[in-house]
């Protein structure tokens, strides 16, 4: 029995047994090669799933949001997973917990697969990480998946971002919470949430949004702005509605096959930008790079010449050195 | 005549030409082959410039007591250069202006060469092009030079703490000037500044930093606080002994020659890292990088085998494939 072969842990996953989706996404956590080959089985197999982001400040409702809208999608029979991504800061571990503990009133349903995720040793760190969960879950044939994010950093709102709908949550009197990221989060942001509405300052808030939208030039479609209660379901179904109205508009208009090819464009990039960068480190290290240390403070060598060396060393050298000024044919 | 040749243009600016050292400046801010080739020639020649960073928040009158110290300087009849090194933000741009107007003091000094940097397309930006440029002025001969930033953001802080001794410059009531990048300035200071002293306000300032530095553990020399009115000359001679003792320090201690490794250690790690990262975006782009899009959004590849595929053809593959989770020998 070989229960961490990932060979064997999607087999069983794609016939339904969450425990390997659990141990699969542990993999993709930990990263290195078990991660990779994760990917590599899970990736064939999905492409049916729908991702949707959920991103706002620490205490702007997310989770129990989150959770009303699980109840929701549910109640239309359909499975689903939820991501709740912790960039793992001291500061955040004990608000995701409580939130993991108001979404137990999914714990007994089998439709709803939940999983709290940090990185460990993923390569490229929760940007990278998150999309091979996402995979793992698609492949075990969960059709929607709501990817959750503790704050407003910008990873988080990178992460969020990165879905095929991605809703932002804001509170009456939001302007101070996102403030260091705003420009981000309208980035990024398919619909708007103003949950807590039954607070004063809803209104203000709607406008506050509103001027920002018409001040961001966009062309694809306006970001909806939807006013919930969260904790009483008050417009959930009408949020539903909405994420329902954004998914098909994609499919209608090709965005949802382009957004995909720009993400799987990003996603590349960043995988090689990584891949590269953690060959750096390992160049900078070590006796051939000591000697070569020594040389430029002896100055028998300059730090460009000692550069090139390590890089020819690693096979990355070209022959023209450094040509960051040659016409690029992009 | 190849007036832009590097090599012509270095045994110029050895011999004295300060239009020759002018267009080497220029040549490194550009970046490319010829900054290489600049850095190449340079280097060799250098090792007697002792340098000192000076940086602070805009209006805290970095300018007028870097100005202040080179006639300090000139009157022990030593050469001096001055770097002011400009991120080019359209913010910063009219104020590092009007402070090379006052350097201007100092025009028809031939003791003094003063030069506004920017960069233009220098790999790594000024973080790399920086020290290059101090190598010109210290192959042409000037054996001291004063390195300039405009801010206190996180690069240019660490563009003026690469310096041999970094002068942090603050002013009475100086908490939410710097407070985005506090502990970095408190990293990277040797010696503090709290110029115009004459304002209400400096002995808070003093409390504060002294505060602030018994907080931070500190191993190395504890930085003195030194109190300075820029505009009427006051508090510079005290300011120059503080520089000249923490030189004293690092030499009898050992610490400057250990110093100057780890920041040849780092500049080493930063140019491959971004020769890399610039690989990265050239292999991202073109045919083939296409068709490999291609295959993975047709889920006949998966984008971690896509990414091996893109690093192989650049010679950077390795066998193992991803490997992070490998124990090293670091």
């Amino acid at each position: 029995m070989r229960s961490r072969d990932p060979d064997a842990l999607v087999s069983a996953a794609v016939a339904g047994d969450r425990g390997a989706v659990a141990r699969l996404l542990s993999l993709v956590e930990r990263g290195g090669a078990a991660a990779q080959e994760v990917g590599r089985l899970t990736y064939p197999l999905g492409g049916q799933a729908y991702s949707i982001g959920i991103t706002g400040a620490p205490g702007s409702g997310k989770s129990t949001l989150t959770n009303r809208l699980v109840e929701v999608v549910r109640r239309t029979g359909s499975e689903v997973g939820v991501l709740a991504i912790d960039p793992s800061s001291p500061f955040t571990g004990g608000a995701i917990l409580g939130d993991r503990v108001r979404m137990q009133d999914h714990a007994l349903d089998a439709g709803v697969y939940i999983r709290s995720m940090a990185t460990r040793g993923h390569l490229g760190g929760l940007a990278l990480a998150t999309p091979q969960a996402i995979r793992v879950l698609d492949a075990a044939g969960l059709p929607l998946v709501f990817v959750e994010t503790v704050g407003v950093g910008q990873v988080e709102v990178e992460v969020a971002g990165a879905a095929d709908t991605t809703v932002v949550v804001v509170n009456p009197g939001w302007g101070d919470a996102v403030q260091a990221n705003k420009a981000g989060l309208l980035e990024v942001a398919d619909i708007f949430v103003i949950n807590k509405a039954d607070r004063p300052g809803a209104q203000q808030a709607r406008r506050d949004l509103q001027e920002a939208l018409d001040y961001a030039t966009r062309e694809r479609h306006r970001p909806p702005i939807i006013e919930t209660v969260a904790v009483a379901g008050q417009g959930v179904a009408e949020l539903w509605e909405a994420i329902e109205g954004h998914h098909s508009f994609l499919a209608s208009s090709g965005e949802l096959e382009a957004r995909r090819a720009r993400r799987i464009d990003d996603e590349l990039r960043e995988i090689v930008a990584r891949r590269l960068e953690q060959r750096a480190h390992e160049l900078c290290r070590g006796e051939p790079f000591a000697r070569l240390r020594r040389a430029v403070l002896d100055r028998e060598l300059d730090p460009y010449g000692a550069a090139e060396d390590i890089l020819r060393r690693a096979g990355a050298g070209r022959p023209g050195g450094e040509d960051d000024q040659e016409p690029s044919d992009d």
